[in-house]
């Protein structure tokens, strides 16, 4: 049963959205992955985030650009939290996926990560089960910490490059 | 039966919808106008949209501010034109709004209008209904010449005012 | 005689508005398609505007991209319904056609789609058309129809590349 | 022991903040509100991120205006999921802080809700310790429940008076 | 006859544009002051526009806000040379008016100053006029000689406050 | 003697400002065009401009990118009009060139154009110039007119090319 | 003799310059404050930057609004270090100022601070004399801790309140 | 012993960077340079502000991207002066590094110089010291006067080419 749900609104989407899919499979969540259109195929959206808790998913992310509305219709048919993923498109540069998703309005919130932020997507999904999965708590620890020598790593290679 | 239908996305949002109704009775429309919420009362949306043509509705006018999925989510709905004004609310000066409104993916769109612009977006369904109700083009025609006349009688005041 | 006409500021919008005139074709509606500039022809954007009616033209989809006037001065001498296409130029990011096209003030609404959103226009033209005419309304249901088991095809897909 | 730790970068900040502690009080959540700011008090905030989870804390919901550095300063000193609220302070119209909570870099997500989105901020909390806490999630249905009757009352006394 | 033609889109602009007609008394410049609108008396910016030549007009100050398309229009139908004075709107701070003025197309400058900048539209008219007639040179050199004093006597006022 | 000077902040915006020389040039106007740098080198821009008149010039453009200071500076130091060129930089898509150019305070206006609007800066100049020089004005009559039949003669081809 | 001297546009800056003034009373270090206009009085604000050094001065705060030239224009005059105020203006909430100050081409920096940020602007300064004056670091080290524990009782006081 | 200490929040921040080294070794000062993450190494940011001083550093530049914490994390911890260099990402054209960088709250400073201005964030470091090494003031007073240099021999060169 997946845990995570991935709804992107189109699958020219799959580029931005891959990483965050394989964030969840470096941390061995089970995740189902769609293309569903907020506004091209509503039906399915509705039937999609009423049955989520049916098919076992804890948490929802939507990926969607321009007006992306997507994050906002899941949202008000699951009482499942919903990150959204603005996704930059080929004007603007992701600020109206960024307003069109964070700035919902009262009573139906869509946690909102940064444009085009697919792996901080999938952390975040993976911090909210965390609170419930020891076992995924226990991953993320090591992924934070892992990201921390990553990092302390690029200082030291630094340091040897300016010598 | 209404041949236009305006739907704002909260009942504080009348204040900025009423110059629209009060334009469209001024044009002797038949209208309706709900309070219908795109992320609290989605199955209403939906229905609201998809038996819009049943009730005899030509026009849809979708009122909404922040993150203003409504318009989409009606136009998903209904193959009617949708006409979406944005309106402006505490924060963002109605720029998210407007990108939300107006910036709809291909395949549904929204005739957006200006920000907080409640009159043209009823003018606009009048247009919409003028193309097959004659008597609606002409009093448009007559509208549209008094509009005219109210800027020359402007000027012409200003020319007193400065002599 | 034509049903829509498409204007456009400069020849070298046809890139973007071609998709435009491709829709239309595609649901067999009769089109004329210019290049007027509000700013360099405007006599012949009067005209233009002035004798739509009398040409057979029904709804009028304006294309222009920076400070985009074009939409408003056909408005200006036209009681049809004009589409506004903002589009995306080399600076700015389109945001200067959006605004040109979008916040008209009172009296003169533009039909406002998102930049560069040539389909959305045509669709937006063939839906105000569909009103009137229930041959072009039984094509846009069927229209919406296919994008629908476009995007469930696509979502099929995706399931199977995931495997 | 607190569920929920609500944090805000000033005192001055509580006005905006209230209503995310009067919803987690109608939710009958236990709570910790604290000043803490990321950059007059630092070693603050980090002996409160790193703690939090001792406290009992699973949310943590960061408060912060103009350079909203808070939201990122804690998260990257606890793996709890941080929601970040953008605060709209006298300048920008809150778009700085909207960017500099929901910009995070990859890897440190802070969950982002709209500009001075209390409630949402709260709400969102709640969802996340809906998974864990069945009667949390009871709460949450009924209180979406709530949200949408209200809607539909609203609309109803619209009808009467448009009457 | 006048050497100045200021054309406002809305009575409603009168408070704003007032400076301006302010600063050219105070020149003795002899000018028009006109309502007229782009969109709602366009044949009447016509004819103001290609007749100003044989009034004795020099220089066009146009004054309008939001899709601010006055000056574009006016300056399509003149030779002459046409300041535009974006004025702020209830939405958008000015910045639809500031760009609908000043991103004209190549081939139609329309020499734009700042928003809500009346009294330096006026200048502008001036410092092109005094191009041509010396006495208005010496009048403008005065002008900023005087500036430049009230300036110092500021600075001096300061030091005597701030001892 | 040129009665033009065209002044850019550096040798990098000669590719933007070439267009302008190039409009000169064809209408026969004398110009001169020289780098001077508000910040790098100030003493020459006060220089350049206080002896402008002397040295014939009647028109001033001033090109220069990010926080472009150049056009306020000339404009500080000479009576003469000044047109602001603002040039699109790596960053910020043209805005701030855009607002530090436009957005001058009372009493000391420039004359903005759309960014990287080079033609028009000198278009505007030669505008200024034919108030006083009766060939300037017929040559920009006549250019006026080859625009327009520029735009008939595209039109005509798109026909062509449409049918 | 003043060790930071305090510059700005007009004196109706005085309001959002005088916290600055404060601070510096505050830390008991010299100052002087002028009113000088980068455009109106720009051989002043020359003489100003190009003699502070004599007068004793090692820090400049440049504080002016809209298209803010001030604080580049006297970094072209002097080696010292400038600190720029961006102020809030009538229009543009302030992004205009901002970007004219920050945005500074290679080779002149000025130091920008926060819209309306006078408090830091002085504060700024400060440390930029504390490298040099072990008293006045003495003093900043105690400001810090001062704003910690002010912060610390707000925090201390939210919790009495709470209770 | 490092006068100046650069930090950068990814290692893929080198590039733009590197001109901030380079000028500094032109310059001759002593300088580290480290790759630290206010989000991913929090605790490094600590220990390096709060050891700063002890390890001679007097100024530090810190570069980041996005919702760029750093600068403000390590004003923080330190009463050393902070240069803030926003650095642009792939999206929001360098606006989201600007404002987190330079909107920072009272009482903790951060000079902002432009988006990828790294030369800037250098030399004006190297103005911090000159206030108190006479002979950085000297090196930076011939900086200035090559720079000036530089600009008038390209303004030579135009000639020759114009010619």
């Amino acid at each position: 049963m997946p845990k995570v749900a991935i709804v992107m609104g189109s699958a020219s989407d799959l580029g931005v959205v891959k990483p965050a899919i394989d964030t969840l499979k470096e941390f061995g969540i089970e995740y189902e992955a769609r293309v569903i259109s907020a506004h091209r195929t509503p039906e399915e959206a509705h039937t999609f985030a009423s049955t989520a808790i049916e098919r076992g998913v804890e948490v929802i992310i939507s990926c969607a650009g321009k007006a992306a509305h997507l994050g906002g219709v899941i949202a008000a048919f699951t009482p499942l939290p919903v990150i959204g993923l603005p996704i930059k498109s080929s004007t603007m540069d992701g600020m109206d996926s960024l307003l069109s998703t964070v700035q919902m309005p009262q009573g139906v919130p869509v946690a909102c990560v940064a444009i085009n932020g697919a792996v901080n997507a999938a952390l975040l999904a993976i911090q909210m089960l965390a609170l419930k999965y020891a076992d995924i708590m226990d991953k993320f620890v090591v992924y934070k910490t892992n990201l921390k020598e990553k990092v302390m790593n690029d200082d030291k290679k630094l340091q040897e490059e300016l010598k």
